[in-house]
């Protein structure tokens, strides 16, 4: 049947990866894979009370279809939230989506033809790659630095790709504890993005799911908070401040961007559930996301600390070897010495029971083989400890047995 | 900005008849538009139950990201379900997904270049029709007969498209009590579009989102269940038979066509609530689904009824004005005599407080202007009986005020 297939789908392909992470599953593996949200900050009690609240008294509306643009209950709570943050928006400029991975997609409806330009960090977060491929858009990596995307390469990347002939529709961003490195970009660097964007007349993505997820230092305004030109699409998502299974996400637009948006969304699912919505709704409302947020944070902070505790215990003193620190979100990065393969060493990283995701499935142009991605939020301090434990002892093997071959 | 819109997104159209139908929420407008599930129909009570228990001892998992396939407990429930309804399928041949219309989403990614040729009937579910225009898929629209598709109008329009060298993807059907008609395809024509898939080479997407809700007469095996090669796709969907906010389907689909659309999902929205799934699949276990449809089925029935008496009582007896009487589902097609215009009289109807779907938006070539839809599913049979009374005045007035424009 696969002369059925459309161009886009024969060029999708199974993660490799993700089939290997599967294996992690079993229990007495300790996995650095997945970029989940750490159960414990889940406010299950109080969605339990909601739930059953609105089941019984509000099944006639939870239960039945709603509006494409999303609840206006939700939308005015986020307005409300928003507001002391910078993010000044009306009810009309947020969009609910199906988690944030539907932002991405619906994005990718409302901007992009096949061959259609869109620059993204290297590295940067795979699922956003994947949906950007799956619309056949044309993906261009500029490096990142430890205070963000190089904004001078753009700019070269940028004359490049004009010359080229090519149409360029925008640059793909996650300044706060970016996926996957947990680097944050400067103030700076947000508002030159902001002056290129508008001197080339891109549009921004500005994926922002980790950074109410801020532990230490203070925030930075967002990209879109600072856009007088409303060229910047801002998507933020329930699924790591309240529940990742809730599937809920709200994105901001402005303008003809939203209206085209709320166009692409209707034929993709006609609606986001009431239900889940309404749980949002009312548990902001009733108990507050700020304080929520408050509670869960020292949770996060806890197992960063513990995993940076732990790589400077354990991992060995190599030349090249070293990983970020993070003020926020899930997620450590850690550059092995050039020349090791993180893909390779998974396998043997599984056979010592931990397990992490290899860097370069996240890099748009195949680099990064010597990185790996850690996240620190799923485990407890002590699993942390000696989860990093096992894998320092399989990078220092690695690292001996490369110099082994090079030496015969 | 919209010279940032993609072409997909530059043809795509908010609806008129929806914002013209956002004027039916009015408390004193009868409305026989929307599409919507009965609410007294949703299992609420139980699903309280379900989902405070869910949040209170399974939090860490139904809280948090699940499988792009979906969650193996709900499959199991699904697979165990469709066996004595003649529906064969393994776990890994049932996809989970956000709702039928995200199903639809995912076969266009899966299978869909622009221009590749979808057959539907004329007229047929105006949200697929959505969905394929967005993937600007070519659809060649089949007149439908009281008993399914034209299929030797079918065989005709394959030999015309492929003489014109356009790419033929498949045929798009609902036989059962099908949106927005209310017609049912009969056993033979099943037989024979299978027939003529096999023999062209063509897929079947078959969606069945009302064919539970058979309230009389006999059911007839899907085209799933007689599909050998595993060309049919099946969209079935909880919205009709559990509750429409829960925004949950599972689609069947054999071999590489499954590999496609997990492939093509992955991207979309990574996985599809696992509360929710977990909420359908307890419900499944514990209360039982058919069960339940037995419970619900009463309900259908009555306003359908309800709904054909008032048409009979007040209707005027027009030449040409006739209607549906359907064995299960939510619809009634109203055909208005040939030069009534029922967009048109759409305006007049509201001003007279009672709604309806004008037939038009379902036709792909145009059609249908003196056709609507009716829904019954929303209103008690007291309201069935006002609002037709109220739509059958301003019927009779159109009808008289055209013999006199044609007098004049």
């Amino acid at each position: 049947m696969k002369q059925h297939f459309s161009s886009r789908a024969a060029g999708a392909r199974r993660s490799a990866i993700r089939e290997l992470l599967k294996l992690t599953e079993q229990p007495d593996i300790i996995s650095f894979g997945g970029g989940l949200p750490a159960p414990e900050s889940f406010p299950h009690e109080e969605l339990a009370v909601i739930a059953a609240d609105l089941l019984r008294n509000d099944y006639r509306n939870v239960l039945q279809y709603g509006t494409t643009e999303g609840s206006r209950t939700l939308r005015r709570a986020m307005v409300e939230w928003l507001r002391p943050q910078g993010i000044d928006v009306t009810l009309d400029e947020l969009l609910v989506t199906s988690a944030s991975q539907q932002g991405l997609d619906l994005l990718c409806k409302a901007f992009f033809d096949p061959g259609d330009v869109v620059f993204c960090d290297l590295p940067t977060y795979l699922g956003a790659v994947q949906a950007f491929s799956l619309f056949q858009a044309d993906k261009i990596g500029v490096p990142l630095e430890e205070d963000g995307m190089d904004i001078g390469v753009l700019e070269e990347k940028i004359r490049e790709a004009r010359a080229a002939g090519k149409k360029l529709k925008g640059v793909y961003v996650i300044p706060d504890f970016q996926n996957p490195s947990g680097i944050t970009m400067s103030l700076a660097k947000r508002k030159a993005l902001l002056a290129v964007a508008q001197r080339e007349d891109l549009l921004i993505f500005e994926d922002d799911p980790y950074g109410h997820l801020r532990f230490a230092g203070e925030p930075i305004p967002s990209i879109f908070s600072m856009d007088r030109e409303g060229r910047t699409i801002l998507l933020l998502t329930f699924s790591k401040v309240m529940a990742a299974g809730l599937r809920l996400a709200v994105m901001a637009a402005r303008g003809d961007l939203m209206d085209a948006l709320v166009r692409v969304k209707q034929p993709t699912d006609l609606c986001t559930s009431k239900f889940t919505q309404m749980l949002a709704a009312r548990y902001m409302n009733e108990y507050g996301l700020d304080r929520h947020l408050e509670d869960i944070r020292p949770i996060y902070r806890e197992k960063k600390e513990a995993m940076i505790r732990a790589l400077e215990k354990h991992m060995p003193d190599e030349e090249g070897l070293r990983w970020t620190n993070p003020d926020g979100g899930l997620f450590i990065w850690v550059w092995l010495p050039e020349g090791v393969d993180a893909e390779e060493m998974l396998g043997r990283a599984i056979e010592h029971h931990v397990a992490y995701v290899p860097g370069s499935s996240s890099y748009v142009d195949g680099d990064g083989k010597n990185t790996m991605r850690l996240s620190f939020s799923l485990c407890t301090p002590a699993e942390i400890d000696e989860g990093i434990r096992r894998l320092a002892k399989v990078v220092a093997e690695t690292i001996a047995a490369r110099k082994v071959g090079a030496a015969a």
